[in-house]
């Protein structure tokens, strides 16, 4: 018999961080539930604030540093759709943390049913030459 | 001598209800600031959660009624320009409601500095023929 | 007797460019059409589209000369929905030229039919400072 | 020697469609480049012209079969910055037909560069319940 792959999908318990965000019309499409694409601005909203919340802002990141973060992979997972209105648990995991590059395990939930899943590898470059570089001292010492 | 209009602009003050949002990477261009079209977004935002703080959810009233708003004239005038990470207050004032329709003045701020401001008109209709039919009397009645 | 609208509306016949694009899944949203704030983006497009047919490209004009255009007010009302897969023919007439503004007025239509229409006002801006400034004679001399 | 991953990179050459398309402000974030989640609608430009091209629109397949097809799975490597102004080729190549579900290898080039590209899983799905259904066998035939 064919479960309910939402209810029963074991959401991740030990996130490092959760963001809470809602459906608006704009997130969705004429399937009438969020746009899949979307589930991306969803994930990189939690990590902006994941990355707020350890006191990293990234305009004064890169302001100060001259250093950007950008998605360099992304693999995402859509298992429930989520619709207008719903309001959305989206997690934070850090998987990997190199010197240039980090991994994300993420999760949008909605009341603890998983609607997506994914992991997000993350780079950091040169704001001017999106050359790859160290991530700054002041981000990498958060997690040392 | 030239005022900073974003300064001196007086912010409205009689607003029904505020939303606070962050400006996140999905909400820029490559100017470096908000792309313009996205404020249609923060101000649906902001009437989205105004409605909902009213006790109206629009899913809900579109699966009890039939009903849905939709937008059917914007003016907006862009300001000053937001940037990665500011933290905007977008606010909703009711000006005019009909039967069928209704008038909204918006405006977004950062710090108190307008933004952004503009006139929003919602009409409603029926959400399977798309034709004009009067609000439901559970939304009317919030504003008797 | 109550007339379609978007049959009777009169198409600006005089346009100065035409832009043809095809309306997808990420333009939808819940309510089965285009999500209002698209038509921005499609107005855009036209307009980018219409400056390139001139011989001026965007980034090309800010690398030789610093200038970009940003949209400084937009006034557009929506007459009737479009949906996926429809094909839209996007126009574009210049209004009004100063020394540091374009007003445009722009259509959206099916067919022949009206859909969108609206007021755009573009101002040249330093890139760097966003302050105001003369457009480049290049593209001035377009209009002259 | 740091090489030029862009440039060396070996596009698709069996690619069984080809779209090409224009970056427009609307793509493009402060990073001064695209953002990174807008190949996704890239990638889905290229497939619904890839099923048009096939003589499938996909409003007249869910009117005549009730079926939408919907994202299921996506992976994608970020290789090269695209910019405003630059000309994209989206190819679609079919990797794997089943009965319900189909993978998509896809790229995105800009003069043979490779940009970036990825795998699309798509399912088929009711559009009332989302349930997972054949594919309609109009789609089906096109591929036997």
């Amino acid at each position: 018999m064919p479960a309910n792959r939402a209810q029963t999908a074991q959401p991740n318990s030990a996130a490092d961080y959760l963001h809470r965000l809602r459906v608006y019309w704009e997130d969705t499409d004429a399937g009438g539930v969020v746009f899949y694409a979307n589930y991306l601005k969803f994930f990189e909203r939690a990590r902006t604030e994941w990355l707020r919340h350890l006191g990293v802002g990234q305009q004064a990141l890169r302001d100060s540093s001259g250093a950007i973060f950008v998605v360099t992979d992304t693999q995402v997972s859509y298992r429930s759709p989520a619709r207008l209105d719903d309001e959305l648990q989206v997690t934070v995991t850090l998987q990997h943390r190199g010197n240039a590059s980090m991994t994300l395990h993420q999760q949008a939930l909605r009341n603890g049913a998983l609607l997506a899943e994914g992991q997000i590898r993350i780079g950091c470059v040169d704001a001017a030459t999106f050359r790859p570089r160290r991530i700054p001292h002041q981000v990498i010492d958060l997690f040392a």
